[in-house]
This record gives C-alpha cells, structure tokens and sequence, in this order.
C-alpha cells in the first residue's frame, strides 16, 4: 500500500460521501414531488367533503392549526385559525348557506420539499344562489401533515 | 500503513463528504432567509418606483418573464407575462390612471431556499378616486433572480 493508494481511497471515500448524500436526496426529490401533490389535493378533497355535509369543524382540518395562520381577500386579511374559523361560522351559518361546494381547475404547484402552492376556482351553489371564484391556497408541510398556511380568496366580479 | 489505517481513512473522507455538504447547506439556509427577505424586497421596492414613473414595462420586470406567470383576482386568472402586461396596460392607460402606488405592511414568509410569499396591502391615490386591497405574491428564485410567480391581488370591498 503506497501513500499514492491511500490518497486515492481517502478521495474516494470523500467523493462517495458527496455522491451518497446528494444522490439520496435528488432521488427522494423525485417521489416526494408526486407524493406531496397527492397528499395536497387530499387534503383539499377532505374539505370539500366536510363543507357539503356542513362541517366547518372538520373542514377547518385542512388549514395550520396555528396563530400564524391567514386568510386573506376582499375582507382584508384574518389571522389565526380561530379567527379563521369564527369568520366561516358568521358567513355560513347554516347548511342552507353553505351549499354544496366544488373546487375545480386545481393546479399544485410545488415549491420545495416542504411548501407548494395551490390555484383553483371554487363554486358553491345554494338554493337561491351561486358564488364563484378563485383561490390561492399556500400548503406547508408541518409533522402532522400538509396543511394551507394562507389563504387568498376571490370572489368573481359581476358579470357585465 | 496497516489495513484498519486505510479503512479509517477512508471512514474519515467519506465522513467529512457528509459533513462538508450537509454543513455548508445548513450555515448558508441562515444568510440565504435574510438574504432573500431583503432581495425580494428590492424587486417590490422597484415595482412601486416604477409604477410610480408611468413606466409599466420596468414595473412588469418584477414578474417572471415566462407563459407560466399566472395573476388571480376577480377577473380570474391571467396566464402568461405579455397577456399581464397587457391587462395592466389595459386597466391603467395613462399616468393620470395608474396614480400613485403604495405597497405597506408587508409581510415575507420564506418557504425554502428558493421560494416565499409575500403578504401585503396595495393602495393606489389617483386625482379622482383612491383604491386599495390585498395581495398575495409567490416568489421563486430563478437565474435571474427573485421574481413573482404568481399573484393574487383583490380589492376591498366597499364600507359599508
């Protein structure tokens, strides 16, 4: 074994580091992208299921359970998750004003490991009425799953 | 130079791989959160300077040049850099029209190294009327630098 060889194994060693550390984390790159996509829209399926049996409760499971959390439109912008909460319990306060509710057109944007952002219409239809708009929905991925740590809401304008 | 001596090496190189990676990663995470605060705020800074000029083209280069730059609000979504162009130019024909721009209160919630979203109020004081509302920027980190991705922007509604 010469001091040549040892060199050589000692760089090899560290480049193997390099290629291990970097390799694993592109690979998991790959599946963590279409796995959080479908976690996303799962979380966003759950929702819409909560609002149509009129569960604001359960429908509130999607967003960050958190202070932090803020949802903001037309309104101007609401901060925190009872805060959050309290505002759909005032404009829905019925399952007759809640109507039954469709998301469309989602498009998941992914942002890195751990956020991604969400663009889509929602649709609700209420038996004197029908609101539409579109949603920008900011998902982060916290221990307990992915959930929107901001919500922009815009209803459509008037048709002319 | 015995054989333990050469796989201790080798250990060594491929454990200092893992350290060299994963510790510059992590020491630049901490300058990179403040670096990208105050650079994503320099593009808004510019957006308002220009806008506050009549010049829309220098205030549009705070967008991603690119078909995938989507803008949501009340007319739903825009898709594209020169279609949003086109609906400022539009909606603000001449200097008198885009008035005078103030961004405030705002608010950059990093998501990762190369991604965050800016939470603000826009307000616009023209000779005629005054106008104001919210905003939702996604920012992404390209070549060329921090731009906006995507943005939702929704005026109040009126007081009652």
């Amino acid at each position: 074994m010469t001091m040549n060889n040892l060199r050589f194994m000692t760089l090899a060693g560290l480049a193997l580091g390099f290629v291990l550390v970097l390799g694993t984390d592109s690979t998991a790159r790959v599946d963590d992208r279409t796995g959080s996509e479908q976690q996303i829209l799962a979380v966003l399926q759950q929702q819409q299921a909560a609002w149509n049996r009129a569960d604001i409760e359960a429908f509130m499971k999607g967003y960050w359970n958190s202070a932090e959390l803020t949802f903001a439109g037309s309104g101007g912008v609401t901060r925190g998750w009872q805060p959050v909460l309290e505002r759909y319990r005032e404009r829905y306060r019925d399952a007759q004003a809640m109507g039954h509710l469709d998301f469309s057109e989602l498009e998941v944007h992914v942002l890195g490991k751990d956020a991604a952002f969400v663009l889509g219409r929602w649709h609700l239809k209420r038996e004197k009425d029908e609101l539409g708009g579109v949603f920008t929905l900011v998902f982060q991925r916290f221990p307990e799953g992915w959930r929107i740590a901001h919500d922009h809401t815009s209803g459509d304008e008037p048709r002319k």
